[in-house]
């Protein structure tokens, strides 16, 4: 049967896109989740083209073998990881801009493209595509739309969904489906783009995907904040949101900075609860007063530093914090990434549920994130050769999932579920919403080849 | 059979929730779309909870009756328009604000609560819904969500489903599916909240919403600026797209023009090719800055004149030509106010394709609309009872929809298929899209009860 495959897929791919080599199978076996079993695969296919994609997941369904998509294999939640016996389907030799449209603020790319890739093609006529994980420099735009990524400038400017005007995918069987189109409005149908975007490789394989561009905000003004208290900076963020709109809102508590300031010491307030960063792009004076009035909501909400920088070069090394508190915390041990969503109002619950969790559990846990849409990531470091230590980090990793429920919020606001996640879904979704995941899985991959185990 | 529906409907609804009365029924038959066929409902329900929607679904899978969802009845594609022995579910009675979250920027309501009436609870709060179609006076929110409603101000802050963070909608068999949540961002799942918005009544009834508030924006600059020619007017739109973020871009044709003036003369210039009217709502000096660069954009593009104002009442005064598009050509015949959709370049052609119809078919016809979003409305204006006028207002009508399919555009971009593009929709999703279609509705809605015959 498996030689038989091999000779299928033979049939509809060139040799350059068909890879039995256990090295580089081995390399392609996981993305960057910890804590999630892979399998190995059977082989890894390349196609360059929609038309070798369908191929791929004809041979795949006469076959029914599993076939996982992989973009840089960046994802943070085991999405990409193999499945024994799978072929992954790796999009990233698809990797051409078709199209920048100045004049229709749209652009037409293959899966594969990198997100800075676009940013930088666009830039060069003067425009701009927003959506900016900070894995920008190496994940793929189609990585990107099947996890629905998000970013720091996400608070303004929409994750990547909403960036997605239109598709092209390939369904399990091979058919090609188009959606969307190239309007930014369109009530024509159900919105199927969104139904793909966000699914994690398990409804069909984007092969291309029209994205929405925007004219190059103005310099941004920055402000950084520190505050005694996680009520104090929680009230700041909601106050911040009620009364302006940031270009970026960042979040990193005591554990975080501590662990900033351990690496490379930037002189930031270690005693402080948390440390805020904001950004307005509103330009101009407008900016510099957009900025006043998000300090004025800080020190109203008790801050004991405030400070702000029209200048570029300044605002950059203020947020530099930011950027180097996943790195900072890597160096002091294993680390899980984890990602939750909740409630704007309930931000300064969540961080000190997790700094009681991280007390009770004994466990390092730096949380940071993107404050102004209540997407936290509490960052668990731990000593992956101490067994016992990995099983007090797994315990406060179920711990969090669990406050996050009763705060009202979300298991995953950008990761996506994975396999890291599968096991909490259906608690959040309940029982109606669970069996309309499976009903939709079903009428569109009714024999279950794409990405099984994964999310669902 | 019917008896024994009533009966059964009578034991899920009091009595002031189930009509049967003749006037009642025929003021339920139609929504304000024209040309669109209607049949005569055996029964009006007016539930007050989601169990009573509960139970009337019960009742109709029960006894196979079609369902039509109702809010105000304001659509424009016959999207509510009752069948012959159906159930109008109208949710007008399910018209409560159950929370507005100030910290957490969200409100909980029912279905029936009026656009208008949550936008003022929100206000007395320092807040902002912003999704503003212009019927926002008299349309439910719960029709906004089922058509996906935009407006004016969607081209900077998004239509009606970029709003929705969730919903609680009743399944075809009685069922009640939560979708989303309370937070902005959500990747646990699917995105079930994008696939009802815009359902039309055809794959669930939306009991429930939480819907995301924003800070108010600041007092916007107005810009009106006319053009000799529909190309200039096209360029300039691009032009503003790609380089600001304008809160309104609106957009009159002359035959617009004309019929505004010939009832409410505003000085307008007759004699050009278009009027383009946009804000900045930036704030201050830099809503004056980003107005003027507007204005020069316009002047490049050949603009013979242009007028801006930081004045609110003045603001308001330039924006009435607009407001009054569709009341002045409404006074000149019957109308057809149609809703299509193009690439944001493709503005100019539409708008030539549109006035060459008009000349070829002898139909008059104004076009307006939301320009930078390129979302427009051609509004054919006819005489109702020359059988001869109304044929060729139908052939102009199919004209426009066969050259917005050749510019890449969508037969609607606010107003849904319902009825009236239902025959269209198809060519305009290709079979393999509409294959999809109907495998999601047969999963949602496998007994077909849920507003059968529209959009699919
Ligand atoms: C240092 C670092 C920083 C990160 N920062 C962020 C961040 O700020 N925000 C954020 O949201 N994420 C972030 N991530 C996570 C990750 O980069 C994103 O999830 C990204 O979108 C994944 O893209 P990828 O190309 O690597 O996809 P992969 O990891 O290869 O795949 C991700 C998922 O998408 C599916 N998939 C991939 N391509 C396709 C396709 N063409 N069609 C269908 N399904 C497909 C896969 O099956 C898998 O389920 C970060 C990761 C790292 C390592
Ligand atoms: C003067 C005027 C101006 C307008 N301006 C705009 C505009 O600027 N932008 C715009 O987009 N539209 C506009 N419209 C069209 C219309 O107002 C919108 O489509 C509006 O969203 C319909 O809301 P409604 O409550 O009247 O819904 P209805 O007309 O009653 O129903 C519309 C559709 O939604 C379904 N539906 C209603 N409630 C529910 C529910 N709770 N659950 C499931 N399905 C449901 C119905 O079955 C139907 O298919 C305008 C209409 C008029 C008359």
């Amino acid at each position: 049967m498996r030689a038989n495959l091999l000779g299928d897929l033979a049939e509809v791919l060139p040799p350059e896109g068909l890879i039995t080599d256990a090295d580089v199978l081995e390399a392609h076996r996981r993305d960057q989740a910890t804590w999630t079993s892979a399998g190995v695969p059977h082989v890894l296919a390349r196609p360059s083209s929609t038309s070798e994609v369908q191929g791929v997941l004809r041979v795949a369904s006469a076959h029914r073998v599993p076939v996982v998509a992989r973009g840089a294999g960046s994802g943070l939640s085991g999405g990409a990881n193999a499945l024994d016996g799978c072929i992954v389907l790796s999009l990233t030799r698809m990797n051409r801009i078709l199209e920048i449209d100045r004049r229709g603020l749209f652009a037409v790319v293959q899966p594969g493209v990198i997100n800075a890739a676009l940013k930088t093609a666009v830039a060069e006529q003067g425009l701009w595509y927003a959506p900016d994980p900070a894995s920008w420099e190496f994940s793929t735009i189609g990585g990107n739309l099947a996890t629905n990524a998000g970013g720091l400038c996400c608070v303004k400017y929409g994750v990547t969904g909403d960036a997605a005007l239109g598709l092209e995918v390939v369904l399990a069987a091979g058919s090609v489906l188009r959606t969307g189109g190239r309007t930014v409005k369109n009530v024509a149908g159900y919105d199927l783009t969104r139904l793909f975007v966000g699914s994690e490789g398990t409804l069909g394989v984007i092969t291309e995907a029209t994205l929405r561009l925007r004219p190059r905000p103005p310099p941004a003004t920055t402000l950084v904040a520190s505050f005694p208290t996680l009520v104090g900076a929680g009230a700041a963020v909601t106050e911040i949101m009620a009364s302006t709109r940031p270009s970026l809102l960042e979040l990193m508590d005591r554990a975080t900075v501590r662990a900033v300031e351990a690496i490379r010491p930037m002189g930031l307030d270690m005693d402080a609860a948390a440390l805020l960063l904001a950004r307005s792009d509103a330009g101009g004076e407008q900016g510099v007063a957009e900025c006043a009035r998000m300090a004025a909501a800080c020190e109203a909400s008790g801050a004991t530093f405030v400070a702000q920088s029209a200048d570029e070069a300044e605002g950059e090394l203020l947020l530099g914090a930011r950027r180097f508190a996943y790195p900072a915390l890597e160096k002091q041990g294993t680390t899980l990434l984890d990602d939750v969503g909740v409630p704007l109002s309930r931000i300064a619950d969540l961080l000190s549920a997790v700094e009681r969790i991280a007390e009770q559990r004994g466990v390092l846990i730096g949380t940071f994130g993107h404050a102004g849409d209540g997407n936290m990531h509490p960052t668990l470091v731990f000593d992956r050769n101490d067994p016992e230590a990995v099983a007090r980090a797994q315990a406060a990793f179920e711990d969090i999932l669990v406050v996050v429920g009763e705060l009202g919020g979300t298991i995953t606001g950008e990761h996506g579920v994975g396999v890291l996640k599968r096991a909490y879904l259906s608690r959040q979704l309940g029982s109606e919403a669970t069996r309309v995941h499976l009903a939709i899985k079903a009428s569109l991959d009714p024999l279950g080849i794409l990405n099984p185990g994964k999310m669902l």
